[in-house]
């Protein structure tokens, strides 16, 4: 008889958001925008705050991905009850590291005291923190790994340019400034048989890129190719809009297909990291009213491989026995799928 | 009785390195140096050539790193006799992605028509080449996947200034002109048991970084926060020379511990991604007459993650039945030790 393969619990999750949440109305007055300019972001991304990296007044980067990622790792580990010296492995993915080197995983991995064991650092989009998570799971099930810390974060302070004039912005570049924040998360996974927590039944990550433009480029300068006026990053909405909500419904099937769950079989789903506007969209799309929607990207904006932690943290105290929940990313930048279900047994 | 897991095997290599070779005279008459300084690099480095994307005389950058990993993608797959839809996985290490995104590992995927399966891209400085190759063998011995393409690579141009004035710069700033160079390598592994290669025995990684300051340092700027004049890169070669060759010896040992072989049952040794003279001391640390060296450092430079690529083309032609490899590197920027054995059966 073959050994199965060691289930997967989610032990913990921790986060971490830098300083007070910012309201549209604080954007406003940075800006110099006015309260129509609030209203369309109301209306038009439903982002009512976020948490940013930088000081809106002084322009000061207060925290780095690495302080977020330390905050959220720690908060996760002592949730889980799990000390430094315990975590065989750890992961991380952002699309936005500290510095290219050393990697951001193992600034967090040094302040908390993990050492001696194998890091990766993803870099990716808003599936970040699924490749992670799918890493993690992969390498826990080879046997070789009791405990792994999975970290994801984003901070945008690099490319968060307080000097923006929005009124010479068209509306595409103009949303921006409100539709994202910074912030990142953290859980503790288990090989343990006697430890309790969902268990993490499925992940999945496919590039689904082939001649496909990309939705969103994000670029970085070195000392030599830096051009001032470049803004370094560009969305193309339009194809976001049109892409998103589909290929959600197609993780969705696959995700249940893999699992033979049925939709109404699930109760919570944690949708990709979009506006709420969007987001309620997806919903629509998915079209299976048992399934509850899980999400805070009206409070944190999206803040990239942060928000699939945010969303967790807060589905897992509703958890019952027997509940199902899926969690759900589209990477725009080129096609990506991601997904992951958990299930409390 | 449990299922073995499969063995993994490596059918082939393939790599890619920019233009024409750059002579040290090259690299003197751009920076406006002597003889006495060309002289200094063969003595004090020992690199006599390198392959840069960023073509001396005109500055323009004529190589990404997505260029580079396209092409050795398509030799590894060519030589192995893989077709792009026989890919179910796709690896990449780099410290200097093209962007941040899309990853550059999603762009070599869509030239070389792979999609519709997983793809990471590592974030690593030395160690990328190995993380990469230990993720794919990891996914490899979960049993999901069958064929694993993994690359890696280094396009420093956004941080190779050829305003330069060296002879205002210390020696320990001026060597990174001469030290460093541009370049991809790509990897085709299997865990089917029909295909001959050499096995892939054991891939280590380990993170050593705890209260230990970086020893390299590189960075990336956004829009907003790029400082003219910053030259962004910083390393620490008092730390390296003292760190790495005893590093060295340790991954080496653990690597033999790992495998219960003993240093004489070792054929070849592919060192770590330094200068020639680094590597001589490297090798007079291991102290082990009967492993041959092999590299090319000298004439590629450091080319980081393309590296130990570079030196498996060149190993892979002399094995025969029985020889065994190691290959080392030493991550500074972070002190993350890396190894993989080789075996061919």
């Amino acid at each position: 008889m073959s050994t199965p393969p060691p289930e997967i619990r989610l032990l913990s999750v921790g986060t971490a958001l830098p300083g007070p949440p910012v309201s549209n109305a604080d954007l406003a007055r940075r800006f110099g925008m006015d309260e129509l300019w609030v209203q369309w972001v109301d209306a038009f991304i439903g982002t009512r705050t976020r948490h940013l990296a930088v000081d809106l007044d002084s322009g000061e980067v207060r925290y780095s991905l690495a302080d977020l990622g330390e905050a959220a790792g720690r908060r996760a580990l002592d949730a889980a009850g799990v000390r430094a010296d315990e975590v065989d492995l750890l992961v991380m993915g952002t699309a936005t590291p500290d510095r290219l080197m050393p990697a951001t995983v193992n600034v967090v991995a040094d302040r908390l005291g993990i050492d001696n064991v194998p890091t990766y650092q993803l870099q990716s989009g808003c599936a970040g923190a699924f490749q992670a998570l799918d890493v993690a799971q992969q390498m826990l099930l080879t046997g070789r790994y009791r405990h792994a810390l999975v970290v994801g974060g984003d901070v945008i302070a690099k490319h968060y340019d307080l000097g923006l004039d929005l009124r010479s912005l068209p509306p595409g570049e103009m949303v921006n400034v409100a539709l994202f924040g910074d912030g990142a998360g953290a859980a503790v996974l288990t090989t343990d048989p006697d430890r309790e927590g969902p268990v993490l039944r499925k992940v999945l990550t496919r590039l689904t890129g082939l001649g496909r433009e990309p939705g969103q480029v994000l670029e970085w300068f070195g000392p030599v190719d830096h051009v001032p006026g470049r803004t370094g990053s560009r969305e193309d909405y339009k194809a976001i809009e049109e892409s998103v909500p589909a290929m959600s419904v197609e993780i969705l099937k696959e995700l249940l297909d893999g699992l033979n769950w049925t939709d109404t079989e699930v109760d919570y789903i944690l949708p990709p990291q979009l506006s709420q506007r969007m987001t309620a969209r997806i919903m629509r799309e998915l079209d299976v009213p048992t399934m509850r929607e899980v999400t805070c990207v009206t409070e944190t904006g999206n803040n990239a491989n942060a928000l699939p932690f945010q969303q967790l943290e807060r589905v897992l105290p509703l958890l019952e026995d027997g509940d199902r929940v899926l969690g759900i990313a589209v990477e725009s930048s080129k096609w990506i799928k991601a997904g992951f279900a958990l299930e409390r047994v």
